[in-house]
């Protein structure tokens, strides 16, 4: 054991460790979920304290051989397995200070080893004064949170448009099954297939620009803040020079410093936006996902209008059940991310004065969110939504049965005229087109002309 | 116009009003939603300001002939359009000052009136010193949003006790009628139409068991604590006669006072019960209301299992369509709720110290949700659950060629045999029982016995 | 009395009335809250009829005569009390099928009496034929909502504007008030009162930002879709002609048809990302109102930094109490806009195949929010923002005091040594200046350089 | 490798492990959170298992020699490392079956090995004829995940009481420590310090009436449904047997079986009657810990009327700053669980026919919450609650200095006497006691006996 003083007094901590007494004393207060801090988080810390040695090595008020350090410190420790020196809980002190001194004591103890000191010593590097310099947890926090956030969701953005690719093949591939439509769950005017799977894309094109909109609120960086949001400790300079060096570490011209950086602080509105791009996602998906489950009831007794692929048997008890697992995942998933995207909004609100504390909580419920749509999206194009095939005959039963085609006749004979028919045609069971011809009301080429459930799918 | 004063000054009021100055006041600094106040809880405020009436009278600090015409004064008002006097919006000041004031106003008047004085004078009563006498709006507002809601509610519970004896009656109704079950919406073993509707009603008692629970913390009373839970002001006595009269005004012995009065001021924790149970109810009513729009999709491309009654016309371009509107009607009643719900947790978190302000919306959430509730209940089972048919053959049909009757197989032939046969029955088109005959697996008799989907729904 | 039929047979509705058979069902059907639909909506049903109107002669399937009796009757009624005609509950059918029909058959009626007929005859102009013509409730009840949703949000648009601007004003009012920072509610490094507000503008400048961009998505119409999406009767250059018509009632260019008119129908994720934005809304004031009330606390035992205006009496207890009621209003009004949000996502979710027929919930909760948050925010700019005041003295004591000041020194002494300093002076109950002297740690013009509070707050 | 082969074909699967080709298949199916489905849950689900071992050979349906190898294997397996075996993602198919057929294939493999046989022949003991034998995922799951959420609960109606009574002696402690009420955070009449925590304490205590009746609910099994509560391939007396197993291992006498089967499958009400206990836990401690943070906000600028203990430097740039650490901990906790809430809500809703299959995610969420709510708790109160201590004499000084004091002389000089009063006294900064001398209101005796703090706290 080695010992270490901080603010609170002097403390023993294991001998070896990179971490110093504050992440220590951090560890053993919050022992609440056993959930790391998410990598995602842990690794964006690293990146951004190194482009902080760097804008104070060029803003003039850390030396050339502290500033390399911190950096090649930072460099090793992501060439290793870094995430075992971060040791604090996912739900920790407000604001994330506990975080944020882990990432400083690793990176110091780390530089200073790289200078040949000892660890806990911080003779060459300190975790405060050096690696920590010009920053305060409150503007390096919703910094790496907004960076992390913004990395993640770039590849759901890629999945996202992966699913539209996957549903706009699907649309070509059903272009030509005829069905009927269903409005209330009751049978209406033909559609086809296409279209519907059409319409999926088309509102998964939607969730995309509104995920990517929502990108543009992350973007934005309170850095240099410090404190409160004035900047204080804050040499000039250092905020154009550490931009610099996050858009190239993570490879975003758009990256850019919030003009206002007590309202960056003070409201951690950016999360929320990109918190409501998930929601939507979810929302949706889950309709979308309900549909599909709905197409494939059956096999006998539901209607079976598609078939989803097989990924494993259905059933403890019922042999040879399949069930629409794949779906049934992702709708539990997208439940998740609503639950998630509820305890962001009682974040969002909960800030008082110059800082919103409920950081730590935020950055793991917008981490988690990202991740498991992302899985989820991969999970559902490759193992379902690509290989879903059409029953073909059994939509062109329900395009022949669908009385609803009817609808088509209301220019002719008019709504009340042919709801009679709709009528008569449930009671009798035959056909409209069979009471048509009956009743002499068309000729066989009107109808031909007018009934053609392909036709009746095409707008003009 | 009249002058009226209080501690911010002087004000014009119109002449012949009942209300008085700070009803006026808040009229006008609350232009919101154009939303009276809930009548119940106005209707409630008139009956706990007589309750406190007589508990003055009884502790000996109100004369008899203030108590008398206070008295008075609310029992004439019930008797007239009282309504018309509550000026101020649903949503007002934090804690409902201005409502309590209102009622103040209004029965000092009144009382001044009955008295031989003039509107606005308060010589003989004054809506604070005499009317308000023992209380402060922290302990007579969420007195009042308690004994509102709670009354409210016991509508709310005959009506789902109306509900449960409907779907009872029509459980026995289908209790013949054999179909196919259902999970996954993927078929499963068989299962009587009557069973479900069985199931329907014992999730409906449960509902009411849990709304029952709720109301007992409606029940728990905070009144006589007054500004803080001190009791400051508050005379020997006063709360034991007060809740002598409330009991008697209520119809309801179960009222009590709270043991803790600054707990009962702090804390909302009532109204969350409550409206905890009104979620479960929107929750599970969805759930059934969905499975009820599933049922009675088709009419022929659909699973088309039950018959609902038709209401009006479905569509105004698709002739003769007919949907389950009251269905419909009933499942956004239900998200309209489920969101009063939310934001009525939003208001029970933001409690401050002694009080909890939010307690305004909280009164209008709860009742208005009670409200639609109630009415969507009583209109889902008159014009809907019991008009419902069965469509036996349609059932039949489906119990007859659901594949996974072969579950019934499993003890004699093994899970591993019996999935082969799920899977040669959907490939063949034959029938499980078919394919056991041609593969001589059972008897005749064997086949009776163990495949009678009559037989296989009801447990041992 | 007179007698209508429609597809569920013949009916006694009362005379005089412009509503017809299925209205009246409706109203029937539907006896739930008591509140009609909300105004807004119904005034777009009109204008929308008569677009189309114009739309169906344009595309010469309607006769000038009918289509000039159709325009006719909707301007009249739009100079008239037309809102009496409309009589079905906000909570009614799925899809608003009875509010589509309301309109249709009070707009019949008129005509037919503007051309000489009767009420309830329907001889010259049918509801279904003619006034709904090459429609359906499908396309023109989502239409109608997003047009009257997009209509009455550009009221909230500009009340944000507003109270941008009154925080603008303060800003500037109060920008050489410096002041303690707070966080964690913790004393920290100095701020300037106007820098609080100054970031309250930012955070609304962004919130305008959001609901700007949610309004496109309103503005997107599927129009033209018919009954489910692929324009059944609907005959061409319709929707062109339609919108012509819409871009000038609304005035609004920037309007425009959907591509994909079926995932218009299916998905009502517009009506989502518009709720979102007034979810962040909610949201985001719910935390600048909590400051507000939280820096006005007192008038002795609270941080007192600022006064807020006097609206009215706050106790009917304690004498001479003002409370911050405005501020209370608009936090329970702010809780209620994110209640109707998380219905709007229960509803949202809830689409099946061609449709979703939550509409009319989405609709009045859509309506209802962006009205009351709009009259709150104005409420909240002229009654309260406007004549806040600063307690300059509570708050050059505050600056005075915070130990923070200590921070910095941390370039001077490093962050450990400052540590020290803090806790001597919070012991000692000296100022971290009177410590610094004492130690002679910094010279007297190092002091005034380094420890200047006006100094500290500005960003270099 | 070795070979396994299911319903939908061979599978070569790793050789040497217990788990079999289902729950290989769904590892590969289910890539998306890489969190192990709950452990509570896993041990749950092996207890139950055995407990229909002993049931199926009661019943007389399975011999005593595989029913004793079933029993032994969970025996051996509860000895050791048994996690491993279970590979599934948290994140899984619909109901449960990949998780059910883990634990179905682990004990099989194991009991075959016990036996004498190899890994994967399944020869002795089949994972469905034999370990799943008279049970389907479908009744076991539900039943599992109410026993694993009763158990794991317990503890946390251990920690609450145990916070109860953290706050009880805190109420003890500072039940002298008289200060100023606060209502709208504006000055108010006195209270003790006691009053507030004894407050917390009453509160708590109906917390833990809520949570140990939403436990009643989880005790309802609905073992012995199997496929759609019908209880089909269920021996007589079977579910007798297993209940009195269950009984003994999870020492609960009034666990007790479902009297509707099909209900216990089809409504999953009991885990969100569960569900709503932890919500109202969460939202009133919310609220208690935000007073908290109000009450020790400070040190200097802040009302301080509280000290909390120190347990971490608080500020990576504020020299000495400490902040409520552990509060903000919780308070971000409690959002979690908020949202988890809101999670399960939306997966109650959403059963269709005969099963609910959003079960997976209703475990994960109600087991996480729980787990992280109790350790919570714990902290809280150990690290923060036991260590408060008042600070006595700040809140002396706000008793002398509220206005509101003026209260008591309501019934003396009247209400809008009293508020002049207090307007003189804001306006003069003379206490009201002062002033009330002056203007000879009242005697010394009089004052004396009315205006004393410390009497006008305690009730009548």
């Amino acid at each position: 054991m080695r010992i270490e003083k901080d603010g609170l007094g002097e403390l023993s901590i294991p001998e070896d460790v990179y971490y110093g007494i504050q992440s220590f004393r951090a560890s053993k207060n919050f022992p609440i979920s056993g959930t790391q801090v998410h990598p995602e988080l842990i690794k964006t810390f690293l990146l951004l304290k190194r482009a902080c040695a760097v804008a104070n090595e060029k803003a003039q008020v850390l030396d050339n051989e502290k500033s390399t350090a911190i950096q090649d410190a930072v460099d090793k420790l992501l060439g290793e397995d870094y995430l075992k020196h971060f040791i604090v809980d996912a739900y920790q002190a407000g604001a994330g200070t506990s975080q944020n001194m882990n990432a400083n004591e690793v990176i110091a103890n780390k530089a200073n080893v790289l200078l040949g000191g000892g660890l806990g010593t911080y003779d060459h590097i300190h975790p405060n004064d050096h690696v920590n310099m010009s920053q305060s947890t409150n503007d390096t926090y919703p910094t790496a949170m907004r960076l992390a956030t913004l990395n993640l969701s770039k590849q759901l953005v890629l999945e996202l448009q992966r699913l539209s690719h996957a549903f706009k093949d699907k649309a070509q591939e059903f272009d030509l099954v005829i069905k009927s439509g269903r409005t209330h769950l009751q049978d209406a005017v033909p559609i086809r297939l296409g279209q519907e799977f059409g319409a999926y894309e088309t509102t998964i094109d939607h969730l995309i620009e509104i995920l990517i909109y929502s990108q543009d609120y992350l973007r934005e960086l309170g850095l240099g803040g410090s404190a409160v949001g004035t900047g204080i400790n804050v040499p000039h300079g250092f905020r154009d020079y550490a931009l610099i060096e996050l858009q190239e570490y993570f490879e975003d011209e758009d990256l850019h410093m919030a003009e206002n950086m007590c309202s960056a602080m003070q409201s951690q509105l950016p999360m929320m936006v990109f918190s409501n791009a998930l929601r939507v996602i979810a929302l949706e998906l889950t309709r979308i996902c309900n549909d599909l489950r709905l197409l494939s009831s059956g096999p006998a007794n539901g209607l079976g209008e598609i078939n989803l692929p097989s990924t494993q048997p259905g059933s403890s008890i019922m042999p040879g059940k399949v069930n629409p697992s794949i779906l049934e995942m992702a709708n539990q998933v997208f439940y998740k991310v609503l639950g998630n995207d509820q305890a962001m909004a009682y974040a969002i609100q909960a800030g008082q004065l110059e800082l919103n504390v409920m950081m730590p909580v935020m950055a793991q419920l917008a981490l988690e969110s990202t991740h498991i749509l992302t899985n989820t999206l991969k999970t559902l194009r490759e193992l379902c939504i690509n290989d879903i095939e059409a029953n073909v005959e059994v939509c062109a039963k329900y395009a022949a049965q669908t009385s609803q085609i009817v609808t088509a006749l209301n220019p002719v004979i008019g709504y009340a005229k042919a709801a009679e028919l709709t009528k008569e045609s449930l009671r009798t069971k035959k056909t409209v087109i069979e009471l048509v011809r009956e009743q002499g009301l068309l000729s066989e080429d009107q109808i031909k002309d007018l009934l053609d459930p392909k036709k009746l799918t095409v707008p003009h």
